[in-house]
Parts: structure tokens; C-alpha cells; sequence
């Protein structure tokens, strides 16, 4: 495990002690892991004690004395089940038998090991200070309580102990001064079974710095300003109904536009570079799974499908691969028809259980730009050369593009588990480093992580507020090929199977939005948004002046609307910056007279008078530009 | 039932007595019903008697003989199960008798009706020239055969019995000289269960006159060489995968083409006319079905989908309409923002037995351009004013609007079942007829034709050789708004319940494709073809100049090819033309030394010289246009 994991453990444990010590020396402890940005503690707390949002800065306050007295971490392996069974009944902590037995299930030659902190005895005093009299009581040396440690830990006394499988720093003294805090409760399942007791989950975050942990709190902060849920309902975006389901977003007017817009400059760039569009049905029979090998393996994440007229079984398909073999499979291709470049942006289908559902950023229903190249092993650079350069295109054009990284995803030493044979695999990898190289991208080879099929690039890029996304994916397949015995008639005339080549640009376009609305904090570049410009007329009498201009720019591709309401002028004003409209136009009499327009811009601020024609010019520029 | 269809049905029997007399007195009858442009029998020939083909010219001789022979048409009701029994036993025919069951257990009170031919004694003698010796035998006479039939028969003998509900022609002195033929065989299973035996089933062909026997005859001669099925594969525009399913076609990138030009159009089409385009997902909870009321009325034909990691049920969507209603309640309007009008081209799925798909023209997966309206009543006629204007303008461009003919379905007497109330409703009759004569369409009134929901429009438009497609619709809907209960604030403050209008131009896209794929013969104007030149140049040396062109088509988004194949100059060209390409460029040292194309257009079988500039500025014209 990597430092930073072994920090976030350690706080864990100290999350739980500091409970221990100030709160409740009874508290049933059940599961305390390191995650993404912090750790949590799940606990349930003895009768009559009860922990609120207002707990959380006192309870740091104890974590980081708790911290500041050094504590050493030690491991205990317990000789057999029942001297672990001893330790953890002599703490009084229930779930943890449970968990005993559930290892012994597992495995009955399973370890069992703790897990403790330690000071020494001239730390003693100073602790008593800190403690609830209650939970000094526990306190015993070291010796004392595992009978089988060596003298190395005698004159040493058990502060925290817990059955853990590890890892941690080795003393306290290495979590840093205000790098870790408390974050939120909630409730959580023991074992996340709703028939068991409601625990009580105890969130914090942590970093290795003081800097690091206020950077995530800064962005965090501005996170929440731009979160996807609550602008979508104030853009007016897309809808979540409960009648139609969880994870599957229905898109407004408003959001189809922005969708559009990513979709449709999608769609150029695939055409641009030799791709030709093509369609397939969203199910399909079980046969084309088990083809393609889905089945085996993906079956539980699969929607099943029934006709009852025809009595037939079918899947939502959970990615088009399989169907587009089918469509290769279907034509008898020469070398010189390739490489063959499918493109579909398709909708597939995969299931999740409902709580782990959210807003666009996890979906049953997703969109991918998918496509899929077949060519030759001697193609495969060029090919990915070309479709490295869209993402780069793609990502640029979105603002994505700094800080952007790429992993390089190649088979480990065991070479036998790898499909396509020694002389094409390293082929493949060579081109993928090759690309990598000559296109100066930021990229790092990971050994052993490539899938069985095939090597690939994976690229992560960050949005403005630094939160990394792996959106884009380049994936090499010597496997479907073969699956479906796909060929291609070379100059000797024989049969030659063709690599694959799967890549999405976006990814998912339901993630990709929801990723997008964040990352422009929902006021959208000209050419995405939904309404690029409010005419706003000063008083009624120019109303007829704002049509005409509305007409104007309709003429021009141009999303204008006139807001012609009964509220004030101020009020027109602020309504279109809540709506985040990157043009205010402002027309009155001057504006009527010498044909113009004044401009408001909503992410400058800047204000300017213009001609209606320069500005129609301006605007025309920008959205072909897709500028920022 | 009418004219056309007693005339079809008196033929089955026809054809089952003419099978009798000539062939086989011992034939086994299955079913014999009137079809759409005929009828069929289905029959188990005695063991040893085979019927092909080259049988059909004689037996349907056979049949003009008994036409000939003005038998007349008469019915007899057995009193009960018992008599009908004595007399299909009598008749030695074992598939009635199971189908006398059938009935009875379907109604212990069931009529048993019997129909019959008969002629007047002096035609015996030339019956009998007419007939096998084995067949004469089964004559008898009226009266003997039914005992309680009235003297008006007396003296007239049967000639074929058959236990039937009926209606036929009074005499087959109705049925004209050569309106009639026998058209195929084919084998059915008895009952379309797969267990039963397998019988003949001959089809043929009725019309009331020889003059639309012969239309009909050449229509479908023509429409052979029209076969989407074939053209489809000739030119690559789709693919029938068995791993995939039936009635779930996959589209080539050819096909996709002409799918997305017809489909971009519509899509303008829209645009201009003030419809956003909006998003939603393919499957919903059946809680949606529940409330829009489908779920009562239209399960069977939906597919049921489940989750497996979620355990959670949905289904596939059979229509768009649920979902457009959920993304409607989803805001707050005034009067001011109405009407709304939603359009999705999205693809629904339809559960169908696998017998009765075709291809493309009856799939299961059916991509509709589907639109919704929310309106005010006043607003209606203005909307379908546009609706209709944008179907007359989308079929004048696809050269099918001669002759086509609309119906307006509007209320039957019983007004009390239709919702809306009288006022409502009267007025959305009106509006529709008012649009109708205003726009002078081609329309009849049909009363009792309306859905209880809501009267509607329904375009039928007839393709290049003259068939009938019944493809645009226009429904008014005063349910779904209810059932939602949606609304919207009027100028009252008020909730006002908006009216909505379904609406689709092409219908489903996939059938739409496989008329049009007919009704243009395959050879699709400019604007819809997948490949619209090639550039054939007449020796190697002449590639060079051929690229330099094929760049150039290309910057003007034109779609062209190089043949730069081995194939012999006269190959490429039968090549090009098997593709039905509409113009073949052929470049030699004359055009490369004057910067010019010989052109060759695949409709008129034209040919000329023009520069490439002057070609490419009428390639455009003629796309922009969507020339036919």
C-alpha cells in the first residue's frame, strides 16, 4: 500500500480511539477503511449517546491531540481463532467476533491479526489528561496483554487496539499537522444489510500536507457552487422521474442542446478522420454474449429482456462491440478496404444497484461515442496516431487539455496469460509507446495492467477545478476477432484476421455532461449554450426592435430570445445571468437608431456598444471557433 | 363485409373445389380465408399426390372452368353440434371436425354454418365432362343432402360444401373473366403449431376486374426488381444478424447514409418549425405504464426488462409518449411559453411474433421520428396547420405526394364514450376539418374511426409502382394530459390542462427506409445516396488527377469514390452501375488536360462534358435542393 493509504488508515483507527477516549468507551466498532480522500468509521454508539454534525470539530480537537502524543503503531498475530476470540472478548467488541468468524468461514487457516497503538510510561501522564477516567482504566502494558511479544515492547502501554488487516504509518509523529479533519455523518447498514443495526458513519478527509488538505477543501467549496444536481434543475437541463426510474435522466430541451452540440462537434471530428457512421439495436439474443464472451463474465450487470408474444430472451446491450463484429462479419473485405472505421454514439445499458445511482455521473443509461476500428497489425499506429490526435483536439477545445495524464497499460511478466502471440503483442505495445513518444504525451507504462485482450491508453484530464476524470480510453483486442472469426482477404488472397480497436472519446455523454456543467460551472462556451443571447428591451415601445434582432440571429444559427416579461429591467437583467446567458444584449433607443446592440458579457463582466452586423460577425466567429 | 372480399373468399372455395375435381377427391381442408389482394387454401393432399409449382397453371384452368359454370352460393345452419358433426363425416373432412370443437368450446351455443355450391340439374351433364369420375360420385342432390332446407332448392345439386362463416358472391356469375390467378405454394403447418402436419398452402390473386388483376400483376413484377431485401444486400445497406435477432436490422454504413440524410432532413424540417429536440432513455418502471394506462392495455406487445444486480423491473418503451409527459410536468409554464413541442427521433421496441417480421418493413426495434405538441385548444389548428405543411413538404421532396389521401377519424354516434366533452371535442373536429378544406387535402371523414382519446389524421401515400403506405399520422390526445395531470398557469392564474397532438412524419424509420429503398428502385436521389459519383479514370495513370478530384468533392462534403481497382475499364463501369451510383465521372488525358469530368448519370443515361467547377457547383445545387 502507498503512504498516503497507510496515513488515511492510521486516521481510522485514531477516529475510533478518540470515541473511545472522549465519548464513549463502550462503543461497538465495525469496519474503519481508507478511502478515496480521507477515511470513514462506521460505529454504534452505547444507549443514550448520540453524535450530531455539531461533534465533529470537538472530536478532531481529541484526534489531533491524539496525533501530537506519537503514538507507535504494532501488529499482533493471534496463535489460533480462539486466542483472537480471547482478545476481542476481553475488549467487549462484538462485531469483531463476528468478523472472526467470518475469516474462520473463508478460511480456516486464516490470520488473525491486531492491530495497536502504544506510548510509553512517561507518556502516561499527559494521556490521563486527555482521557475520560472511564477509558484509562483500559489502558495496560503491552506485555501485559500479548504474552508472546519480545522484550523490545516492554515498559510500553496499549493505547487503541483493533483487528486489522493493516497497513499504517509506523508512529503518529508522520501525519502532519492539520492535514487530516472530520467531514460529515451519516447512517450506514451494518454490512450494508437494511436488516441489520444502523451504525453511524464517521467521514474525514486526509492528505500527506496542511496544503494539500485546504487545496481540497478550496475546491471542494467551489465544487459545491457547481454541482451538476442543482444547476441542472436551475438550467434546466434534464429530469430525474421517479416513474421512469433511478439512473436514467431524461433530457429538457435546454440539456439536448448542450448534449447536441458535444455530439454533433463529435460527430465532425469522427468524419473528418474516415469514420462512417452506423446503427445497431439496443438488444440482442444471448448467443451474440456468449459469442463475444460477455456472457461469462458480465451476465449480472446485463438487463435482461423478454417478449412475452414471442416468448424470446434478449439483452440491453451493455456495449456495441459484439453487434458491430456483426456488421464487419457481414462483408467480405479486401486489404484494400482497410482499415474499416465504425462510429456510433449509442445508447447502452447497464444495471447498478439504485443506491449507488447519481444524477448524471452514474447511469444506467449511457451514451458512449463508441467506435471501432479493424486493421492490420501494420495499421495500428497510425490508426491510434489519429484518434490520440481527436482526443487532444477534443479536450483542447473543452479546456482540458492542462494537466491532462495517460496510462500505458502493458502485460506484466507472466507473458503465457496474454492473447495474440509474443511477435504481435510486443508490436502492439511498441506502436502504443511509439505514439506516446512522438506525440510528447504525458504518459506513464503500467506493467501487468494491460487486459488479457490487449494493451491499451487510458486518459485521465482534469477539470477547472482540478478534480482528474479518466474519460478518454484507446483499447487494442486481439480477442473479438478471433471470437467471431472476423477476416479480411490480403494480397496473397488469404484469409487475414484483422486487431480491433475500441476508443471513446467522451466516454459516456450522460458522465461527460454532468462532468461539463461542473467544470464550466454552467455558464457554457458560446457554442454550447442553450441560449446564447437575451434580447432585453428598456421598455416595451422597443420591443418590436428586439424581434426583429431575435429573427436576425435566427437566421444566423443563432439561439436568441427576447425577454419581453412584465418584470424590471433589473430584474430581466439578473434573471438572465441566473440563467448564465454568455450575451445580455441591451437595446433601447440609442440601439434602435444607429442599429446596434449593447453588450453585457457574463464571464467578463465587460460591457461594449456594437453594430448588429460586427456582432452577428463576432458571435458567428466565435461558436465556429468554439471559443472559450 | 364488402364487395372485394366475398369475391376473394368465394375463390378459396374455388380453388378447394377445383383441387377436389382434378386432383385429389380425397383432399383434407385446412383453413381457406380471403387475404389482402386474394386468398389462400391450405390442404393435406392424399398420400402419394404432390402438388409444385408447374401445377398451378392447370388447376387455376380448372377454376376459370368452374367460374365458367356460374355455380351459385348458398348456406345452411345445422341445428346442433351433432348434425354439423354427421355432416363433416359425412364429407370425410377430419380438420372441421376439430374445428367444430373448437368452436363449441369456445361457445356451447355456437353456430355451425355451412355454405355450399350448387348448379341446376341440366348443367350436370357438363360438370361431369369437367370432372374426375372419383369426384362425380359426391354429387347430391339439395335436398337429399340437407333435409330441412326449402323448396326453392329443389333440383339444384352441390358441388362443393364447406363449413364456413361466411360471405361470398351469389353466384360465381360474379366473378369476372380473368380477375383472377393462382399466384404460389408454400408449406404452413396446420394451426401454425410446429407439432401438427405440415400442409400446402396455394395463394392466389383476386381482383374484381382483369384490367387490376393485370395492375397488380405488373406492380408486383415490378416491385421484385424493387425488392428492399435484395437491395439491400446488393448495396450494403444492412444486415440481418441471427445472433442479434430477428426484426432487429443492423445498418451498414451505406444504409446509415440514407438513414441519416432522410433523418437530418426531418430533423430540419423541425428545427424551422420551432421543436426542440429532447433525450429520454429506452426503458421506464412500469409505474409509468400504470399512469399513462398503456400498461393495461399493452403489455403483451412490450418487452419486460430486469435487473439483475438491482432486482428491479422495467420495460422497453414501446412508444415515446409516457416520457414526454414526465419531461412537460417537470416545469412550471405559463400560457406564455405555449406551445411546447417536443421531437425525438428515438427508437421504441415492439414485441412481435418472429413468423410474422419481415426485414425492414416489420421489425421489432422501430425508430420513429416522434414528436409531442402541448397545446391550448385555440392553438390546435395553427399546430396541425404546420404539421400538415411539414408532411406535404417532406413527401412532395420524396416525390410521393401525387395521389396520396388523408382520413380524418372523428367521432361515431355514441358520443358519450369519447373523452374531452362535447364542446372540447367538437371544437378538435372542427379545427381538423377546417385544416382539411383550407389546405385542401385529399380527405375523407370517417365517422367512429376516432380513438376515444381524440380524433385524428391519417396520410396514405402511394410509392413509384403505386402501393399504398400508410405513413404519416396526426392524433389529438385528450387522455394522456389528464392521466398525467398536467398543466400549465393561464392568463388567469389558473391551472389550464394543456391538449397534446402525437405526431409522426415518416412513422418508423426503419419501414420508411424499406419503401423508400423500393419506391427509388435502390437508385436514391443525389442527396440520399451512399456513394453519389465514382471517379473511374481510364488507365493508372490517371489516378493522380482522379484523388485530386475525390479531395475536392470531398471539401465540398460530397461523397465520392476512386475505382482505382484492377477491373477492366468496361467492369468498373457495370460495377458502378450495379450500385446504381447516380453519376459515373470518367477522367482520361482530355479532362486532366482541361480540368474536366465525362459524366455519365445513371438515371437518364446521359452523358457530358463539364468542368469540374461548373460539376461541383451543380452537385451542390442539386443536394441543396434534394432534386429527385
Amino acid at each position: 500500500m502507498n503512504s498516503l493509504y497507510n496515513h488515511r488508515h492510521s486516521l481510522a483507527h485514531v477516529l475510533a480511539q478518540a470515541i473511545q477516549r472522549s465519548l464513549d468507551p463502550k462503543v461497538q466498532l465495525g469496519t474503519g477503511p481508507a478511502i478515496e480522500n480521507g477515511f470513514y468509521y462506521d460505529v454504534l454508539l452505547s444507549d443514550g449517546i448520540e453524535f450530531w454534525e455539531a461533534n465533529l470539530k470537538p472530536l478532531q480537537k481529541i484526534m489531533e491531540g491524539i496525533v501530537k502524543e506519537g503514538q507507535g503503531f504494532g501488529s499482533y498475530t493471534a496463535k489460533n481463532l480462539e486466542e483472537a476470540k480471547a482478545i476481542v472478548t476481553n475488549l467487549g467488541q462484538h462485531f469483531k467476533i463476528e468478523l472472526l468468524d467470518k475469516f474462520f468461514a473463508a478460511d480456516n487457516n486464516a490470520q488473525y491479526t491486531f492491530w495497536y497503538n502504544y506510548v510509553d510510561a512517561q507518556m502516561l501522564p499527559r494521556l490521563e489528561k486527555n482521557c475520560d477516567a472511564g477509558y484509562i482504566a483500559t489502558y495496560k502494558s503491552l506485555t501485559e496483554y500479548f504474552t508472546d511479544l519480545d522484550n523490545s515492547v516492554a515498559g510500553k502501554f496499549l493505547t487503541f487496539i483493533d483487528l486489522c488487516e493493516g497497513w499504517h504509518v509506523e508512529s503518529l509523529k508522520d501525519i502532519a499537522d492539520g492535514s487530516f479533519a472530520l467531514e460529515k455523518i451519516a447512517g450506514a447498514y451494518r454490512q450494508a444489510k437494511d436488516t441489520n443495526p444502523m451504525m453511524t458513519r464517521i467521514y474525514g478527509i486526509a492528505f500527506e500536507t496542511k496544503t494539500e488538505l485546504k487545496d481540497y477543501q478550496t475546491m471542494m467549496e467551489e465544487a459545491k457552487k457547481r454541482d451538476h444536481r442543482i444547476l441542472g434543475k436551475q438550467l434546466k437541463l434534464f429530469t430525474i422521474s421517479e416513474l421512469v426510474g433511478s439512473g436514467l435522466p431524461l433530457f429538457q430541451p435546454n440539456g439536448m442542446i448542450v448534449r447536441k452540440e458535444i455530439e454533433d462537434y463529435l460527430r465532425s471530428l469522427h468524419k473528418e478522420h474516415g469514420y462512417s457512421r452506423v446503427w445497431t439495436p439496443h438488444i440482442a439474443k444471448e448467443d451474440l454474449y456468449n459469442t463475444s464472451g460477455h456472457a461469462k463474465h458480465y451476465l449480472d450487470d446485463m438487463f435482461k429482456v423478454h417478449g412475452g408474444t414471442s416468448n424470446e430472451d434478449f439483452y440491453l446491450k451493455p456495449m456495441n462491440c459484439p453487434h458491430h463484429m456483426q456488421l464487419f462479419a457481414d462483408n467480405q473485405f479486401s486489404y484494400r478496404d482497410m482499415p474499416i472505421r465504425y462510429f456510433e454514439p449509442a445508447t447502452v445499458y447497464r444495471d447498478e444497484k439504485t443506491g449507488q445511482l447519481s444524477w448524471l455521473t452514474r447511469v444506467r443509461s449511457i451514451t458512449q461515442d463508441d467506435g471501432h476500428l479493424f486493421c492490420r497489425i501494420t495499421q495500428l499506429k497510425d490508426e491510434i496516431t489519429t484518434i490520440v490526435k481527436i482526443i487532444k483536439e477534443f479536450y483542447k477545445t473543452m479546456g482540458m487539455l492542462d494537466g491532462y495524464r495517460v496510462s500505458l497499460s502493458v502485460r506484466g511478466e507472466d507473458k503465457e496469460k496474454y492473447l495474440g502471440g509474443e511477435e504481435v503483442r510486443s508490436t502492439a505495445e511498441w506502436a502504443l509507446k511509439e505514439i506516446c513518444d512522438e506525440l510528447g504525451l504525458n504518459y506513464k507504462e503500467i506493467p501487468g495492467e494491460a487486459a488479457f485482450y490487449g494493451p491499451k491508453l487510458d486518459f485521465m484530464f482534469k477539470d477547472a477545478i482540478g478534480r482528474q476524470h479518466q474519460l478518454a480510453t484507446v483499447q487494442v483486442d486481439f480477442n473479438l476477432p478471433q471470437r467471431f472469426d472476423l477476416s479480411f482477404v490480403n494480397e496473397a488472397g488469404e484469409n487475414e484476421r484483422p486487431v480491433v480497436i475500441h476508443r471513446a472519446i467522451a466516454g459516456s455523454l450522460e458522465r461527460f455532461m454532468g462532468v461539463m456543467i461542473e467544470h464550466f460551472a454552467g455558464a457554457f462556451p458560446l457554442w454550447m449554450a442553450p441560449i446564447q443571447m437575451m434580447i432585453t428591451p428598456v421598455a416595451d415601445v422597443f420591443n418590436d426592435y428586439a424581434f426583429e434582432l431575435n429573427s436576425q440571429f435566427k437566421s444566423h444559427d443563432l439561439r436568441s430570445r427576447v425577454d419581453e416579461g412584465s418584470d424590471s429591467f433589473a430584474k430581466k437583467i439578473r434573471n438572465a445571468e441566473l440563467l448564465k446567458i454568455p450575451y445580455i444584449l441591451i437595446v433601447g433607443e440609442k440601439e434602435v437608431s444607429d442599429n446596434s446592440v449593447s453588450v453585457r458579457v457574463y464571464k467578463t463582466k465587460e460591457q461594449y456598444t456594437m453594430s448588429v452586423e460586427e456582432f452577428v460577425a463576432k458571435m458567428e466567429s466565435e461558436v465556429k471557433e468554439r471559443v472559450l
